[in-house]
């Protein structure tokens, strides 16, 4: 499968407004998420693993690539197309050595720690924050625009930003040269995720064909 | 690896005075300990791995069994010989087919539930909680010796009985044929984690030579 990173949605039940994340799930889909990560913390295995199911089937149904953040044993078990690690997760190393086959992206805010993941076996890199956010992604500090581009120039896989992205920031994270930008809050907590997911979408389309330049 | 299930002991972090788990783990191995379960909840997934990995090193070492409560993935990343699962863990089905040749033990408190792990593919169960208990076993209400013994003629894979156990009640426990018995707040909680596993495990040899009849 190749992945489309250019809009990569995570979802986070505690920032949705009255709704499952099922249900956000299949919205950002029909406005036009390249890809899906679900983070969901402290769920019974169980409950995680049965939302991740329901969502797999989703997203398989629509061609989408499906992620899950830190339960590698979820993301066997549903047969998502990867698991993304951080610091706080298993290394990569051994979670390279259970699913050789997997996707595995790695949380990177410097230039070492992506060369290190790059050269342990990530597949991809969620680099940030790259502007301040109150939504918890592993990511520290605000690294800002212009260490982005540092980061992903340093790697040969791709790089998501992560961290703080809004349509108003959104050209200078573009013009940083990523593959794609994940986005959390601004469309999992907006009012119509449908609407959100399709304003960044369509806004990231227009800046890559560069008619902003 | 042939398993012995007769003394299994399964930490909890929350119970431990003053101790590691890694203390812990290494007193009652001392104590004569048969097999270890790590059962630690709502630990970053990092921690649990760390520990995990540290504890399969003496486990190994001491040529002991080493499974992990819920977590499939700590226990394949740091090659534990299972993992333990209950009704809000992965479904049985679905852990099996992630990993056909692990030891995978299952929670049953009732002949149903026995008969439906065992086809599912538990390799062996946790039947409980036998005795009331204030440790949290994934176990719901007592069920008593009797229940115990009917269950354990109602499958054909190896029981463990759990909850509640202490030596006051052990030879009942012992006498309704079970393979062994599973101990977490009478030795995790005891002063003298190793004192009290020793305890544990003379009288279970005790009572298992028929002498006590
Ligand atoms: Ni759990």
């Amino acid at each position: 499968m190749m992945i489309d990173f250019s809009l990569y949605v995570i979802t986070n039940r505690d920032l949705s407004r009255n709704k499952t994340i099922i249900e956000v799930v299949e919205e950002v889909i029909q406005g036009g998420a390249t890809i899906i990560q679900i983070r969901e913390k402290n769920l019974p295995t169980r409950i995680f693993f049965e939302n991740a199911q329901t969502i797999g089937k989703i997203t398989k149904k629509a061609g989408i690539p499906l992620i899950i953040n830190d339960r590698l044993d979820i993301a066997l078990a549903v047969d998502a197309n990867g698991v993304h690690l951080g610091d706080e997760d298993l290394p990569l190393k051994y979670a390279r050595k259970v699913a050789p086959h997997l996707i595995i992206g790695y949380s990177a805010g410097s230039i070492c720690e992506a060369r290190k993941a790059e050269e342990d076996g990530a597949d991809y890199l969620g680099v940030g924050s790259v502007f301040s956010t109150k939504t918890k992604i592993d990511a520290g500090e605000a690294i800002g625009a212009k260490k982005l581009e540092e980061i992903k120039r340093a790697v040969s896989i791709p790089v998501v930003a992560i961290g703080g992205i809004t349509l108003v920031n959104l050209p200078e994270v573009i013009q940083s040269g990523v593959d794609g930008v994940a986005v959390v809050s601004s469309i999992i907590g907006a009012e119509s995720p449908f609407q959100a997911t399709k304003k960044f979408r369509f806004t990231i389309d227009y800046l890559r064909k560069g008619k902003i330049c």
